[in-house]
């Protein structure tokens, strides 16, 4: 039920015509209220699209009444014209669901735009606004599948996630195969919940879930101008949850949507969780992590299954984190093929036949730890990233 | 020539059995004076290898005999027992050298040790040692091309490159292919030059070469446990070019060998140089060049011929360089597809059909520019880094 698993939300996913062939392209949410409270994490990429700049205005005010998405256009450098196009995209849909489709007036500014696709050309402006029309007409308690759908890429299954709390809802939907990598991967996010919450208590519980979810999946290193994780409340369920079950219940979602985004990435065959232990603070485990998660040559072996420590120890060798060389060890799928920074069980023993792949890694400088979320480097990927543009 | 076009240098390549199939996998290179000064720079990586940490003292006090190479095994991540291998390979080497093939006596001290291959395996000592042996009896003053094919890994073609100065010569061979990263590229480089220098002229003169060669290449963003490049002074011509002279010479060796190294890259179909003008800083530059070299949908889009002209920008908006995203040109092979961070000439002129490809980011913040040279991500890179245990 996606986003519309909580009360108080409707949804639809319409094929616009953006994307070729009528493939739903155009996906449209809409919160009933009582509530609108909302909050959103956006990409830290310095060039961002026209919606994130478009949605972090909207933002301010803590209040999102409706998120309109495209999928086949990023509008992303595309300039002041692009800017317009989503201003242009957020009047209408006010326009719209203020005349028809709502229960009270809309306002541009409490519509959010989220658009995902190829950088650098304008959107077929027409074909959205019709496609705005057309979703609106389509709204309904059972859409969020079809939203799910709309806002799809190179993606090949649409991902959503509903978590139930004590008297309350968290739905959500997400879009991501490729261009992920922390402080967002490159994903379309929104969450719906029907707990009374206020904008703040929003904001707090979305951070820190998104900080141990998304922001610890890296499938490629690549960071996008579009990411949006937008979290919309409701109060439907006129509960109101205290912010550690909240934000317990918004991570859950996260997290589940996280997996999914990373068993999805782009010609994947191998999903790597790299837990690092034993670290002098968290931030040295997730620097490790990430270091290990981006090198293409570690990312070849395990495409290869190939259980190549020593490419890891030169990949965690480029940290600035806290360890003495010659105290790592190093696990892959259970076999500590790596002790004291040198040779340890023989790499036989490692069984890399499954698509899951474990890798622990301990640096023995401390007592913290996380865990990165990776693919592999496939020939798929390379294939898919170079024979289409996107 | 290789390393043996400057006066007072003999060189070898022999097959000591460590590789496969009778290839060349044993070089020594030795310096018969009149002086035998020396300078080097090691990898930055953390994890260095026996032979790094080795050379690393040999270097301290600026003079060095012989390098002994061997290709077929980096002995890295090999714990005190490789350590102990690289110290017996010196003494040998030494030991040989002072007996019979030396104008005169040699200590370990005097030798530095180079290795590179599969990181985390012992080397067979027993056949390396011979392998000394067998190279000292070959020592010729035309052993350089020999002396290159024997530390090729995954190289395609030796690399070697010569450049006459005033009345002195600067020579030099490598091996890299893959692992290719600043703070040194997964290289082995050894020069050679007949000029009269101190140890400390010429680490001033290879710190400044490296810097704007080496540091600037960045095939796959691995940083590898065994760089190191050794500049050897022979003193023979009896020329003491200045600083500057013995500066720009070196830096015209490590420059030619540097383009060869990304030529050879593995499975690479394009060479890419990534000019960044503009910028505020020559390190912004840097940052900025390395951010798009680094990553994988550029390298992807290269490979497909496509001028996706939104992957570089999403790569320069992950920078803390100093740019405002309206002002970013970039131009693919003179088209300025790019303009002021939104769509400038039709892509559909820029002609990707060359193996050579400039991309040139202007970003309208200061005066100050640098270059990166980068690959694209190929199939071939996927197949030969995953196939292979390397």
């Amino acid at each position: 039920m996606s986003v519309t698993a909580p009360k108080g939300f409707r949804a639809s996913g319409v094929a616009a015509g953006i994307k070729a062939a009528g493939a739903l392209d155009v996906a449209l949410v809409v919160n009933d209220g009582p509530d609108t409270t909302a909050a959103a994490v956006f990409t830290g990429n310095r060039i961002k699209a026209a919606p994130v700049l478009w949605s972090q205005q909207v933002l301010r005010a803590g209040i999102v009444r409706a998120v309109i998405l495209n999928s086949g256009g990023a509008n992303a450098c595309t300039g002041p014209a692009g800017f317009q196009d989503t201003h242009a995209t957020a009047e209408h849909t006010a326009a719209v669901l203020s005349g028809r489709a709502s229960r009270f007036p809309v306002g541009p500014g409490d519509v959010a735009v989220c658009s995902t696709g190829l950088i650098g050309e304008r959107l077929p402006l027409p074909k959205l606004l019709s496609g705005v029309d057309a979703a609106a007409r389509a709204l309904a308690r059972d859409g969020g599948p079809d939203a799910a759908k709309a806002i799809m890429t190179t993606d090949t299954v649409p991902k959503t996630a509903v978590h139930a709390g004590e008297g309350f809802t968290v739905g959500g939907m997400a879009k991501g195969a490729g261009m992920l990598a922390p402080g967002l991967a490159t994903m379309l996010v929104v969450l719906t919940t029907d707990a009374v919450a206020d904008a703040s208590t929003l904001d707090g519980a979305l951070r820190t879930a998104t900080a141990v979810t998304f922001d610890r999946i890296d499938s490629d290193g690549c960071m996008s101008t579009n990411d949006t994780v937008l979290l919309m409340a409701s109060g439907a369920s006129r509960i109101e949850p205290t912010p550690d079950e909240l934000t317990a219940a918004v991570t859950a979602v996260c997290a589940d949507l996280a997996r999914q985004l990373i068993a999805d990435a782009e010609g994947a065959t191998k999903e790597i969780a790299i837990a690092v232990t034993g670290a002098a603070s968290v931030a040295d485990a997730v620097e490790v992590g990430r270091s290990i998660a981006r090198n293409n040559l570690v990312k070849t072996a395990f495409f290869g299954n190939d259980p190549n420590w020593g490419r890891i120890l030169a990949a965690i060798g480029t940290t600035a984190a806290q360890f003495e060389p010659d105290e790592v060890d190093v696990a892959i799928n259970g076999v500590w093929i790596c002790k004291g920074g040198a040779a340890g069980e023989d790499r036989s023993k490692v069984d890399l036949s499954a698509r899951a792949v474990a890798v622990t890694v301990g640096l023995n400088a401390g007592e913290e730890s996380a865990t990165i979320w990776t693919n592999d480097l496939s020939l798929g990927y390379v294939h898919e990233n170079s024979a289409y543009s996107s």
